[in-house]
């Protein structure tokens, strides 16, 4: 299904040599170099340019909320999906600030809601089932999901969009982030799940349990597909479809928290090559983005201590990536600027 | 001379509950609460507002580069001041992208430029003595240079400015800087040194025993005035003056790097309100910093492993200052959106 080739090494030696002549010392601008070579071999070009960016929040339910996972009530999902439309969440005002286009997607939530040009259809069901009793979903629910997030994709980059970032929104999503974390990489239960939206103690122990329990249901690890179906959100199956869509469009990847993270690590298990073009943005306050990081060998721009999800450290980190692809077209080499090197 | 009043604490638990309130949960945007209430403090309004950012790099020659402190020569102390004024450098890149106005200050150069309306006179000197074999400047300097801030964060507020950052430049300033760290917290010589521009272990060890020899000189610690004076750049004695100005005038003060936090150390000792006003922007790769921030209690927004100076790092952590004052502006609160709390 996916056709996701590893970002060129034609000219990393060129884009090397041109970040190392720019007017400064030599790596003194960090990990903005790093970024900057990431984001010239992603174009293939020691002159890249960002265009027209574009977030998609992605909403869900999840059944698994009947077994008491989160802090705030089911309903919150759909209310807060209002609340993105009508423009007053922090990921609208962080999209505003950077003149980010935000969509916002029905991936399967339990209400019936208005659709709009900032509302898409692309529900998969009304909620997901309480994976402790059942698979979460069906495969074919996973084809679906992957299927839509390829052609959301696919109208951006119709429009010249070369940079996408993803949100999510769905009371219950870390239990089954962490699940799903448990499930592809075999890390114990505990160390995968966290706070959420704001869980006590024994909520954790109590999320641990449900993910140890799921663990026992389908007898361990299951491929990255297998375990959307087990106990994915749709929220979450379509941020991955839309990572690897975006791969293998060439498009430069935020990648957010906890959740975008275990979406972005599915997609790097489906096809590796994505790997190339994901930036990770921010280091989640949940406690088992570190050791999902890790898996993927990332070290993120950004550790500000947040837990919001909804793609809000992604839209905070993508100045920085138009900084780094700022000073690598504009800043003046050492021969231009006549400074001895 | 200063009269620096800590920051109001009148609203601070309307400001608090106003963050609350807002649509995600409690203390999920991490950082970026603390920095909205700061600076809501700051202006002492629940609804701040950031307007007319603007950042000034200083520049100053160091006799100290007699001693081989620099792995680069003397002249580019004015080579970049050139660049800068010629927008090639990589505060004028981040400049420009935020819309950040910024004015390049001969602080004491070594050469004789033209100066204009982008590039300040306040020059205290042709380059600061060897501060091996006397004192870097005379008190009377560090009064002069204090009297120059002073009016440049004037002329800044009469046109509506309320943030400001600072740079700097200087060949040797990074041993200077150690030099000051050391005379005013007692902290051991080898412990407030680092490669600077990109010096090697000899270099480093060099810069210690420079920083040991001034201790021996000038018979251990001394009060930030004399500091300045024995082993200061005419730069750093500026920006320590510009820091205590832009307090005084209650405007919120992005705080770069080294050689910046040495500034900003100074102005803390000299008028311990002024930290109040102080946002430090991002964790410099050089090796005193970490030891640096301790001393004030201070946790960076960004940790990008860059070491460049010039006011680079406060330029890029400035659109999360954006960032906190919009969302404690512009993003609902659960009632009015109708979320369940």
């Amino acid at each position: 299904m996916w056709s996701i080739s590893h970002i060129s090494d034609d000219r990393t030696q060129l884009i090397r040599t041109t970040i190392d002549n720019k007017t400064k010392p030599l790596g003194a601008l960090g990990a903005l170099e790093t970024l900057a070579l990431q984001i010239a071999q992603i174009q293939d070009s020691a002159t890249p340019a960002l265009t027209k960016p574009v977030f998609w929040v992605f909403a869900g339910d999840h059944g698994i909320t009947d077994e008491g996972v989160s802090a705030y009530p089911k309903e919150v999902t759909s209310q807060m999906v209002m609340n993105f439309v009508n423009g007053g969440a922090a990921i609208n005002v962080f999209c505003r600030q950077h003149d980010i286009q935000l969509y916002v997607v029905d991936a399967g939530i339990s209400s019936t809601i208005e659709y709009s040009d900032k509302l898409l259809n692309c529900s998969l069901g009304k909620g997901t089932k309480n994976f402790l009793l059942q698979n979460a979903m069906t495969s074919e629910q996973v084809q679906f999901a992957f299927s839509h997030a390829k052609e959301l994709i696919a109208g951006a980059e119709r429009t010249g969009t070369n940079i996408v970032g993803f949100g999510e929104m769905g009371i219950g999503n870390t239990t089954s982030a962490a699940a799903l974390m448990a499930l592809v990489t075999g890390i114990q239960a505990d160390l995968c799940v966290g706070r959420g939206t704001g869980v006590d103690d024994a909520g954790v122990s109590l999320k641990a349990a449900v993910v140890s329990k799921l663990l026992a249901r389908v007898n361990g690890r299951l491929d990255p597909v297998s375990a959307l179906a087990a106990a994915g959100g749709f929220e979450i199956a379509m941020m991955t479809g839309a990572m690897l869509a975006a791969a293998e469009s060439k498009m430069v990847v935020l990648v957010d928290g906890f959740i975008a993270s275990v979406a972005a690590l599915l997609a790097y298990k489906i096809a590796p090559a994505a790997r190339d073009y994901f930036v990770f943005c921010h280091a989640s306050d949940e406690r088992g983005h570190q050791r999902l990081l890790a898996e993927m060998n990332a070290r993120p721009l950004l550790d500000l201590g947040m837990r919001l999800g909804e793609g809000t450290g992604a839209a905070l980190a993508y100045p920085l990536c138009q900084s780094a692809v700022a000073f690598l077209n504009e800043m003046a080499s050492f021969g231009d600027a006549g400074v001895s090197q």
